[in-house]
């Protein structure tokens, strides 16, 4: 691997190629879009993310964690807003840990002016033909006009959830691929800082009013604003179908987050200016074709937002990737590559799915408020032996495959503890250890992690 | 709906045309391709296909049955050969039932006469646009590549696996898509006729190779040649992969098919002329959009080709939707045809997944045959309420969704029968009649045909 055409120079091109610049490979960067640091470019994308540990740990690869880190905020667990206002707290997990929320434009303009120590970028060139025998593609200047063709030993797929590149591998070769909507869609509001400058409700917590069917979420941003978003379904009586004036978006909101209205002075009008977006989850194989085509984060596997694990998920691609690399210094390693990733790429998107369920519904429940407290007193009891599912996704690297399968189990197990009598007011005692101790004595091997 | 575009004059988009025209509609018929009763179009298609009841009454209901059937060839079973050149015999259904092998250029070129007795057909018309919002398509002309546009009030998509309608569709909508192949590829070979100008093998039979993980069938046409279709993995020790020269392509069909090499003198050239393609599945959903635009046959549901109930099915969706506006006649059916249709769409895909295994692997074993000539008893016991599901699926109208649901349970069945000692030997006795009866005493809600 000499020379590397990475397309797509979002957050995970841009991160692969730094890493791929630093080991002295000769990488051009293809962007689509004009350089958005130097103009305001539209991306239509969420505006802050979630990054995580398995995020910090390929930043750290290229000695950017630190750096990001000063401009991300932490959100130590969530907080839940009940409809008449009552705030309930769960943290995400032990002391200490935290998500962050980040803004996805600063990040990627730090990632951008990192690649440009080593590499080139080439903004304003869309893909328009790509020649998977010969690993050549052809770009448009989207302002000249002018085509120009480029051939490397590797081409990099990064360009998102609508890949150009996988688009071609679907059409030439026998590909399978799935894109799967689910019913819900999502619009962005924003509730902006107080007249003080301040953040208008408790910063350093990711905000949920969870309405069973649907639900309302607020990350922090550094400018004292929140960027909040409404996951509801498209058709149905609770639904964005149903939200077509301003009356009804009025009375939606007071009906249903009552608390945000006094908070949100511009709701009505982003409302109606907003996109609302749906949400796909994108599998496919092959991920790699004959060791010169590779896709890598959204273009492999496009999940939804529910887990904070989309861009995560593809930097650990990348940092898995330049791992290989080190472990097979003079071999193809694309096929490896896959290897090592597609499980975990359909995991991470079943996980996600998931979660959604767990965040708009199962959070407002006083018996899923339960169930965590209790795991994280398992927790406690066998430190590094039993982790909980969040925090095997969230604050381990753990292979997704393995977060998953273990987690069924750890439910299943949670599930029968539940059923105990008068469980909720006996978990705390001491006589409880006692029954913790019996089923873990049964249940081990499958609910403890694999050293 | 009175005026309508087709896209694709296939087998399906002829048929629907031929429908509506005969219903007074103005039907525009546009089609990629040249017309193939001037030209020789290389349809890169399989030569020969099979009709069955679904495709028959489908036909009856514009006149066609008859004129098709004469041109079509009965085969009343499948004829197993072994390697050592054994036959066995197993009929399809009961007596007098059969599929039928008919050329899919001659039912094609028969429908096209028939869709120009009342509707115009536009050929080497290829759709370069379309306007779902509007129900505006675009084609490029493709001898004068002069490009005109079209607006109807519903466009069809009858433009077959590869469909250009659902890729917009996927595209620009909330569209829930798959393409799935199976590891294995299919090459076309050709027993020519004997010197006398007779067929080579018995005439009346579906003649299938079964080797377990790979196969030869053949079908025969009416100028006494048999169509062979051979389906083999890719990759792995017995592949396509693996037979790459003359010497193992010679060495392969002696292991696997001796009989077949003195009967086809151009296999050699044959084998490395034509191509080996790939078998795909395809689902997607929704089939409609706004009542203004639909997809119809493959473009809908692309199955692999083991059931014989490819065009079939196609034909069959005709047939309903006809139906549909017989029984709403001022209504929009478009949704209502999609609710008929789609579940049965991913019923037959399922089925036609199964067959291959029953095809390459069972027919070849005593104990498959032993439950083909058990169940054909039980239901000679219980006639027209225990049907086969093979029968279900091809000498019924029944649903494929109730096929695929009956024919699960009557699996379960017959493998609770042939578990029973001895079976081999008593099945054809009086007193296996009590056995029978107490398993249907037991099952018959299950395993019966609903009226």
């Amino acid at each position: 691997m000499r020379k590397v055409t990475i397309i797509g120079a979002g957050l995970v091109g841009s991160l692969l190629a730094t890493y791929l610049g630093k080991r002295g490979i000769k990488v051009d960067l293809y962007e689509r879009r004009g350089d958005m640091r130097k103009e305001q470019v539209d991306a239509g994308r969420s505006i802050n993310l979630a990054c995580s540990t398995r995020g910090w740990k390929a930043l750290n690869g290229v000695g950017l964690e630190e750096e990001v880190k000063e401009a991300a905020i932490a959100m130590h667990g969530r907080m839940m807003h009940s409809i008449s206002g009552d705030l309930t707290f769960q943290p995400y997990g032990k002391e200490g840990e935290a998500i962050y929320s980040i803004s996805r434009a600063h990040l990627n303009k730090i990632l951008l002016d990192e690649v440009e120590k080593n590499s080139k970028i080439h903004f304003d060139h869309k893909c328009i033909d790509l020649d998977l025998e010969n690993a050549t593609v052809t770009f448009q200047n989207e302002q000249t006009k002018q085509q120009t063709s480029c051939t490397s030993d590797i081409i990099f797929g990064a360009d998102g959830a609508f890949s150009a590149v996988r688009e071609t591998m679907r059409k030439k070769l026998r590909f399978n691929y799935q894109q799967q909507y689910i019913e819900h869609g999502y619009k962005e509001l924003t509730i902006p800082p107080t007249t003080d400058g301040e953040w208008a409700l408790e910063k350093n917590f990711l905000h949920i009013w969870p309405r069973k069917q649907y639900m309302l979420i607020a990350l922090p941003n550094t400018d004292g604003s929140f960027t909040c978003t409404l996951f509801l379904a498209f058709r149905g009586e609770k639904s964005f179908e149903n939200l077509q004036t301003p009356q009804q978006v009025s009375k939606f909101f007071e009906e249903s987050f009552p608390d945000i209205i006094p908070l949100a002075p511009n709701l009505l009008d982003e409302f109606f200016a907003n996109p609302t977006s749906g949400l796909v989850t994108i599998s496919c194989s092959p991920w790699q074709y004959q060791e010169k085509i590779a896709l890598i984060g959204d273009a492999a596997h496009a999940i939804v937002p529910f887990y904070g694990q989309g861009m995560v998920s593809g930097f650990e691609d990348v940092r898995i990737l330049n791992d290989l690399l080190d472990e097979f210094p003079n071999q193809s390693i694309l096929q490896k590559y896959t290897n090592a990733r597609q499980e975990n790429g359909d995991a991470i998107a079943a996980l996600a799915l998931q979660n959604f369920i767990e965040m708009r519904d199962l959070v407002g429940d006083p018996s899923f408020l339960l169930r965590k407290r209790i795991e994280a007193r398992i927790q406690n009891l066998y430190p590094g032996k039993y982790i909980p599912l969040y925090s095997m996704v969230t604050f381990s690297h753990l292979p997704y495959k393995e977060a998953l399968s273990v987690g069924k189990k750890q439910k299943k197990m949670l599930d029968e503890i539940l059923q105990i009598s008068n469980i909720e007011n006996i978990w705390q005692t001491e006589k409880f250890l006692e029954i913790i101790h019996k089923f873990i004595t049964v249940y081990q091997n499958d609910v403890f992690v694999r050293k």
